[in-house]
């Protein structure tokens, strides 16, 4: 079973987009047990289509083809597809008042016939309904090779995959079980834990193989195991780490996870009944944003503050004029006061605060750019950690936000 | 001049990394006149790095590789090189010495012979000099195809391109200049715009073509344009555009620039010394995070709040509770009154406000999921819009945000 990506779109080649689309797509076909063998991103342009489509078919058992079904004269998919499939459009009536409805609730110009024309389908298409945009998804059984065409648009892409492509996929399919597991570590660089690593490694059995990634200080391990038993498969891994955690348990500092930190975070304080609120200096809100791009984060995340400048800690979180003088606004006594203080404003059970020099300058403070001071306010107590983030703006502010995620998390643990 | 880009690393693959090397390359090869006509992106594999290879030459003057150069086991890509270009490894003394350097300096474990070998290169390639990292770029030039190999560490791989790899082709190669021009424009879809420039659009001449790129409420048209003089090529480009404005001058609200709408906002604000502050409720922090992410953002952004929960609206905006209360917490009153109290609690010029249902459930408010006011003040008026963003909660965030830089951007130019 191998299934290949191929991404249409000028945007794409020209550095216009960056292609997210392949990574979720990638990422999704693993969760069911289908391993993506190329990505390949190619020009708006029928010869090139026609050769995509063609060079995947030869190796592939699946082809997820993404972008080109906008209705203007650039996308040129529909027409293409059909060439190559040899067959014709023809009009979906389901998929035409879908348009329609879209149109009557959200667009205010008149339905033209190009939006009318998003309802010609290939013949031997089944439709894939896309209630969220005109363009339908489509999927072809041709001579033992499934092809599933998606538009481009993410949102758009992910809810066709989500609730039509996945579920399609597992019933046509004989699939394995894939597994990945990334260990976290700090602290080594790759080669330095090859070394110390390099008996087990070269014991690792066929089916389990070893990728090391290294990015800005941390190297990342992931083992990448693939077979029929997933129950198997699971113990096999995990008895893999287990022989590795003597080798460099110093290092490791844990695993990567699925769901993102700010999920894990909403569902536990979901559970408990508990609340939480932030105050937000360098990380400029992009900590409250974390936090609400949950689903349903309303019912945890009470709201926050982004005290820019300093003045406006003063005035609206009531940090002391006095404390912010004798220790500087970037300090732990004004990253205490702020979280605190967050914390009886919006009535919550916790809440974070962060303060500190993202750059490029050094703005209201002397601390070196990249000290970002966390501070943290849990029913039972306050207190702020020191850190240098580095000396990059948008590096600084990520960091910043996952470690004061990371906090939190554990003081949510510990209550 | 056809170029070609290969990304190797199951990572990418298996949806663990978005390849954002491609997306940069694509851009700095456009710049010099070089046009991509597809990326790769295949499996840390021998023998799929040489069919990439292979396919890539029968198509391309150049081919540019990312990624395979690491010092452990998993990256197998210089000795397939070898195999491709049927060559030997040999010590590179210059990438020693820099291998050694960067451990003195950088790094407490001892080297190793994993990290010596990282000196060896294939006896064909030029050797391309990597300050940050160990891995050397390489350039080989084999049967009338450029091959460049870099470093798949985004940032290792940009200072290669800048330093060496662009000049190096520029002298290369004859390219022809490339220009791309992008169109912004807000109010009309996809197909009405066609609709309205379809004699324009037919008229196009052969090397200026044109692509529509609809995203959240807006659509971005896209000119490419391809030829030797390039005064002439923006002299066409710009007439063209020029022939364009009175059929769609009234959506056409500026031009792509590598800028984005938050910075353009922020250098207006800084130029003219003014302020402003937001008050977030659906959008929960990202409106806070755009405008901070623009480096110096402290010079006219005080800051903001994140009135989640309806009761933070009454405690910490002062809304009035029997606004609320008549006309309910998604309503334009309470958007006007999100702003009017924003702007005096923050003590600034302006400030944003938004109030809505991003859904997936509707919250404390009758209005249907999509439903967004936006309120802004400036120092002459305060008032708020209503808008149905649809229905999807990403999009609903994304597009109200869009919307409230947009309408603060009019005010600003208005000013």
């Amino acid at each position: 079973m191998q299934a290949e990506i191929i991404t249409i779109g000028d945007e794409i080649l020209i550095g216009q987009i960056v292609d997210t689309n392949s990574a979720y797509l990638g990422k999704a076909l693993n969760k069911i047990g289908i391993s993506v063998q190329q990505i390949t991103s190619i020009q708006d342009q029928r010869e090139h289509i026609l050769q995509a489509l063609s060079e995947a078919q030869s190796r592939a058992n699946l082809v997820i083809v993404t972008g080109g079904l906008g209705p203007t004269k650039d996308d040129v998919t529909k027409h293409t597809i059909c060439e190559y499939f040899n067959d014709t459009l023809v009009l979906n009536k389901a998929v035409l008042a879908n348009v329609e409805a879209l149109f009557k609730k959200y667009i205010s110009t008149p339905i033209s016939d190009l939006n009318r024309n998003q309802a010609l389908v290939p013949s031997k298409a089944e439709v894939l309904m896309n209630y969220y945009g005109t363009a339908p998804g489509m999927w072809v059984d041709f001579n033992d090779t499934v092809f599933v065409f998606l538009p481009g648009v993410p949102f758009e892409m992910k809810a066709l995959v989500e609730n039509e492509v996945l579920k399609r996929l597992q019933k046509r399919f004989k699939r394995p079980y894939i597994l990945h597991k990334t260990i976290l570590t700090y602290g080594l660089g790759e080669s330095a834990i090859a070394q110390k690593i390099e008996n087990w490694e070269n014991n690792l059995p066929e089916h389990i193989k070893l990728a090391y990634l290294p990015n800005l200080g941390k190297v990342r391990l992931r083992l990448s195991a693939k077979g029929n038993n997933k129950e198997k498969l699971e113990q096999e891994v995990n008895n893999q780490i287990k022989k590795l955690q003597p080798l460099i348990g110093d290092i490791i500092y844990g695993f990567e996870n699925d769901n993102p930190i700010e999920a894990i975070i909403g569902k536990m304080l979901a559970d408990k009944g508990k609340t939480v609120a932030v105050a937000e200096s360098c990380t400029g809100g992009l900590l409250a944003e974390k936090i609400t791009s949950v689903p349903g984060a309303s019912a945890y995340f009470k709201g926050g503050v982004v005290t820019y400048a300093t003045q406006t800690k003063v005035d609206i979180l009531k940090v002391s004029q006095t404390v912010i003088k004798e220790h500087s606004v970037v300090s732990e006594p004004v990253a205490k006061a702020m979280a605190e203080n967050a914390k009886k404003i919006f009535n919550t059970d916790f809440a974070i605060a962060t303060t500190g020099n993202a750059g490029p300058t050094k703005g209201d403070s002397e601390e070196e750019v990249g000290t970002v001071f966390i501070g943290i306010a849990t029913p039972q107590k306050v207190y702020a950690q020191k850190f240098n983030m580095g000396n990059h703006r948008i590096k600084v502010v990520n960091k910043a936000v996952n470690k004061a995620l990371e906090m939190l998390q554990q003081e949510i643990l510990n209550f």
